[in-house]
């Protein structure tokens, strides 16, 4: 069982995940960081020490690696050989790193330092180089969360592709609406249960059937009235032809 | 005060609103639609007769016109002069419109035919040709809502783009992710949290605070092997290139 954890990382998943095992009753007792004071913060918040080096990690019954992924393959790799190393990144392929007790620990959530995320419903992907341990760290994440799949590196990274879509650039148009209604001199909340709203309904219906609106109606009048009110935005006129383009080819396509 | 209500159309806001207006204790008393066989499914519904035309519609304090966008002035000229007309179209000007008693009486939803709407918390946006039937209106949404506002024309037009952004474009996003997770053979489940925390997240923080991912931390070598990834799929290949680099633009422009 998993019982003592050192995190590498003080980033929005390490701030996350760190106090969030506390409360599962795991000991935190190192955490690592190229940036000292956040390294300092981080083990404070959760009674931890600070570690020096990647290499004076030791005693643990995991290490937690929470870096960004360009930097996870290298810092798995330099991490004492004896130890379960398991990363959170998407993008990381368990083959690129080169040690035997590699495994991967990748919560499917957006985590921003400033909002509280319940872990409880978030899945967690699991993968280990070997069985044992991918049952420790289901074990783990079932402390966590009802949600604990094992996914494999390939599919990991698909579902980091998705999550591009579904959450940074959702969230983006969210401001792209923003700034309309804002410039029209109105106030952003009008729309908040609108977009409460559709998300809610994708829990039952797919999406495709949850479509609505004038390029899923194919309304070329209002779909070019709508054009016309952007004509003055480039950008803005620009993604609403790509986006309206792609709803009506799916719907209407030739 | 209004009571007893007409309504003209018979799809999803026709049908949505006609029970929710029967629920908060108006008299439904007539129903038109082109499509005679709807109009009679949805008359029924609501224990209303089917008018045999437009010109027929009488005895009512309200007559709702809920048909698409491009008839919706057409229909509003051909009731009776007397009646007070309002239309729920997102993009119809009340200039549009010629007649004495005219009015909007927008909600700011996605109604689909097959999922249910709670009215409770959905911005009803009044606009009247006169004060007196401003007011008849607003009572009216109060009895369906909580949020309850004035908005003119050109605002309510700036809303039903702005609501193509969040709404129906968000959930083609949702539909390119679907597609992506299960092309790689998992079901699309596993990012409904995700969603519901992308739309929970900017109830409180801004979008533009909530904004997470490879674009907004400038991780090139993320964003690259996710272009790789798409290769194969030119479409999404596109889209992914032109949502990031408004992404970049945004955070990092130059």
């Amino acid at each position: 069982m998993i019982k003592r954890v050192a995190i590498v990382g003080a980033g929005n998943v390490a701030s996350h995940l760190a106090p969030a095992l506390k409360g599962a009753g795991c000991l935190v007792t190192q955490v690592f960081s190229r940036t000292a004071d956040k390294a300092l913060d981080l083990a404070q918040s959760v009674e931890a020490k600070v570690a020096d080096d990647l290499a004076s990690i030791s005693g643990v019954d995991l290490v937690l690696v929470a870096v960004s992924d360009d930097q996870t393959a290298e810092v798995c790799n330099a991490l004492p050989a004896e130890l379960l190393v398991a990363h959170t990144s998407g993008m990381t392929h368990l083959d690129d790193i080169s040690r035997e007790r590699k495994a991967s620990f990748y919560p499917l959530q957006t985590l921003s330092k400033d909002n509280h995320v319940d872990f409880s419903n978030v899945p967690f992907c699991i993968e280990a180089s070997n069985e044992g341990d991918c049952q420790l760290l289901e074990k783990l994440a079932g402390t966590l969360t009802k949600s604990v799949r094992r996914i494999e590196s390939d599919q990991r990274q698909a579902l980091h592709l998705a999550a591009v879509f579904a959450s940074n650039f959702v969230n983006h148009l969210y401001g792209t609406s923003q700034q309309i209604v804002e410039d029209a001199g109105l106030d952003f909340a009008i729309l908040k249960p609108l977009i409460q709203e559709v998300a809610a309904k994708i829990q039952d219906l797919s999406p495709s059937d949850a479509q609505t609106g004038p390029a899923r109606r194919q309304d070329i009048d209002t779909l070019n009235r709508h054009l016309d009110m952007l004509l003055e935005d480039p950008p803005n006129h620009e993604l609403y032809h790509v986006l309206t383009d792609r709803i009506m080819n799916k719907y209407h396509g030739q």
